[in-house]
């Protein structure tokens, strides 16, 4: 059984805030609250490195498992906060991706537009 | 063709930031900050609600768009950060409840095992 | 001799980072993150706790010790960025407090001129 | 009358909210919700700079007025959250110079001190 979709992850998320009688922490200017501290702690482990030294974070174990670890949070706030709100975040993605194509045209199609007659 | 699994919406970013020749600004310490931010525009909507106020955010059409739009750009940043150092978000996520669900025994589970002679 | 003003703090936290050869570190882009992720350590704190519960931190000795700390780690790292960039940080914020009081007129002085003939 | 001194903008800051009646929202979770929010909205001005470009920004007068404005809300709202938990953010400061200087030695004292017999 497959359980690495987010629909999945997100009933796990609540299953378990449930279990813990957790939810009634869980309003959503909470989670958001907790989110960005999540990726704040993201920005901890990057803030005093080069961007040269940021690409290579991976090739250390110990860092690559504290990265992995703050992605999981900041994916599980911005889950929990979704599910609390009704908010499709794969759907609301795959809009923004289409509002932003037409709002930044490639360079290419705008050069092709300009060749044109 | 249906798009919306995450695999596919980081390479419609992948391909939308190779377009616009923006993968040089793309450092994993450039992402992480990027969505730090993204992710205070979304604590932003909600930093003067109340606790109730802030569960009923979906029901302005305007500030439910607003919110949808700052959840798309938490999860286009996540998925680019994850994409440029080959992080898994979903297995980050599965083992992270893995372990926390070792780490915080639901109230059920501890009491049983109380009652274990 | 009184050292808690502004300046002297400055000075010291810029002798303190050149004894130990960290002004390398001190760019304007890494201290704006680090002053963000104290800001969100800060945040933590506070995170599951009711606008109520919020007002009682300092009731605990603890709390008040760590509220206090991260407090003196945002100012610690506003007064450093401020030092690299050459910004006047009291003036800065005596013309934003000029600015917002033309912007936000308060209340009792708006409807005086609405009465006004 | 100068005003440039933290106290004394301090009480405008305190006397400005008060008369917009906005000290009912100045709950100390909302106050570092606002702090964290400015503290990104900084970041977001340096997230695609490298870090020599960073060192320019106060080269165009447009982003100086933009850092500066930034540098003056956070201090806003570090001074409010200060004011209404009674926090004296230049003592905080301060004391946590004293106990950094103590954890971390200058590299030249350990120096000294290792050259002792």
């Amino acid at each position: 059984m497959n359980e690495l979709d987010l629909a999945s992850l997100q009933r796990r998320l609540a299953d378990f805030a449930a279990a813990r009688d957790w939810q009634q922490y869980h309003t959503p200017k909470n989670l958001v609250a907790a989110l960005s501290v999540e990726a704040s702690e993201l920005v901890e482990i990057f803030q005093w490195l080069t961007p040269e030294e940021s690409a290579r974070v991976m090739d250390d174990a110990g860092t690559a498992h504290r990265v992995t670890d703050e992605v999981a949070d900041v994916l599980a706030y911005l889950l929990q906060f979704c599910e609390v709100l009704g908010i499709d975040p794969l759907a609301a993605l795959n809009a923004k991706i289409d509002r932003n194509e037409r709002r930044f045209p490639p360079p290419g199609e705008s050069r092709a537009a300009e060749e044109e007659p």
